[in-house]
């Protein structure tokens, strides 16, 4: 049981996570910070928290656990308020979706205590935002990366960890570097090229009779790029060195399958077809048996 | 009312076709004709077809209306076939999601009898195939592209188009160019990056932890590289020369897109993906408004 949490940020990502401990009976009571008044009254209203906090430094004193669920860009500025308001038997953490440049940001405010400061991110999230949108269940059977750092106390590690598992997530870890590489690869590349799609047919000049022919397979294909373009003009900023690469790589892939169009190489294109429709196959197969990964293999993902 | 309709494949899209054609009563008799024996016994056993020709000739003979559902790469094979057997009262149309190619085969088989042949694509589908999986709704609402050449008559073209309005599908008009340009821009494209995608990061050495972190934006994104290989081969190849103008376009709008990522200009990334999603909410808006496109408008699409 945790006696005291602090969420900054009391929207879908710090709302759900509130509700889901208070749910689980596994907090006693959560102190809500954040820019907006009206969502935090709105917060209150809803029992996601149960006080208003007067300050940053009153809403950490004496807190278990700090949750970080404001937006990306406001992470240093907020660490270095809290940073001499943090106990030793505190313990802060994020739920931001790069995480390099999070760890970056907390050395340089933290100072010492950024032993103190687990980075963590959970794969969660819905198309609504704000304290509206917050639900218990958000991260029931999802997955929360932990990107521990070297200076972490495994029970500093274990208390951010616990945390999640009562909201019903599944714990991981993995490297900050890593992380950041594994999502540039999986999500942020993808929101990149979705992106890039849409906004090349947008600027033809039959846009309209080609978005007019559209079907359910560029529907699919361009959801994500209906995302923020704020949240992700931050996201491929924070993560650049890692899309670069992913990037680099993807344009070699399609000037490789160019060649085989040029050439009209049937045998070719269909080997990358087939290849990458049994991939496919074999991750939605692995998703549908219900892909847990134990936890030995957890840890053996961190030292990579 | 129809008095006899030859269907060559009777999977989903031949079975389909027949089935609602049935169902609204604007067909007395089905004639199925294909290379599986298995496939036309169970289409009959379905209801589907009333009877199995005993060549393709005979299906043809006194048919006022031949539909080519069979895979792509058999349309000039099966044209050359049922050439002799065309007589003067019958319209042949056909279903591949590329025109150009069917419409230069098509002229190749038929001679001066490709004034009777009126090519066409319904835009539907379903993940499954055969005629287990043909529905008599699966046109309801759909679009369907006609692709009149100028050989055609007009009492021709519109037998074609009142028989898949009878289906329930809204009939739009556009040349075989600007068919097959339209559908490389928002279908075949989309499918080339999705498989390009996903074959590129099956082929990393961290292939499976990656997939690990992958979630529902990857599995949206992916869904369309779950596609029938062979048939996306024989599309792609059929499309080269459009396909190969809007890889090109899309390439140096990744380029354009990297100069900002190497540069960390967020105002630019965040202006692409604010104008993507923007034009994307527009046409899901246009969609949701149950856009139908009207008769003069459709005629004036296919001055295009």
């Amino acid at each position: 049981m945790l006696d005291k949490i602090a969420i900054f940020g009391v929207g879908l990502i710090g709302g759900s996570f509130a509700l889901a401990l208070k749910q689980a009976g596994a907090v006693r009571h959560v102190v809500g910070v954040g820019r907006s008044r009206a969502s935090l009254e709105r917060a209150l209203e809803l029992g996601i928290i149960d006080e208003i906090a007067t300050s940053a430094a009153q809403a950490v004193a004496g807190a278990d656990l700090v949750l970080l669920a404001a937006p990306v860009a406001q992470t240093e500025n907020i660490l270095r308020q809290i940073q001499p308001a943090i106990g030793p038997s505190t313990v802060i953490t994020d739920a931001g979706s790069t995480k390099s440049d999070v760890v970056a940001a907390a050395r340089r405010a933290l100072g010492e205590k950024v032993a103190q400061f687990v980075p963590g991110h959970p794969i969660a999230g819905r198309e609504m935002n704000g304290p509206d949108a917050a639900l218990p269940q958000l991260y029931a059977g999802k997955k929360v990366v932990i990107a521990a750092l070297p200076e972490n106390s495994d029970q500093h590690v274990e208390r951010v960890a616990a945390a999640w598992r009562r909201c019903g997530a599944t714990i991981f870890r993995l490297s900050a570097e890593r992380h950041d590489q594994v999502f540039a690869a999986v999500s942020h590349l993808p929101h990149f090229l979705a992106y890039a799609l849409v906004d090349d047919i947008a600027r033809k000049p039959n846009a309209d009779q080609l978005f007019q022919y559209a079907a359910s397979g560029f529907r699919d294909f361009t959801r994500i790029a209906g995302s923020s373009p704020e949240m992700w003009r931050d996201i491929t900023l924070a993560n650049r060195d890692a899309m670069l690469d992913e990037l680099d790589a993807y344009i070699v892939q399609l000037q490789r399958m160019r060649a085989m169009l040029d050439a009209a190489d049937g045998p070719g294109l269909e080997a990358v077809y087939a290849n990458a429709r049994h991939a496919r196959e074999n991750w939605i197969g692995a998703i549908e048996a219900g892909d847990k990964t134990p936890a030995s293999k957890a840890i053996q993902e961190n030292q990579q």
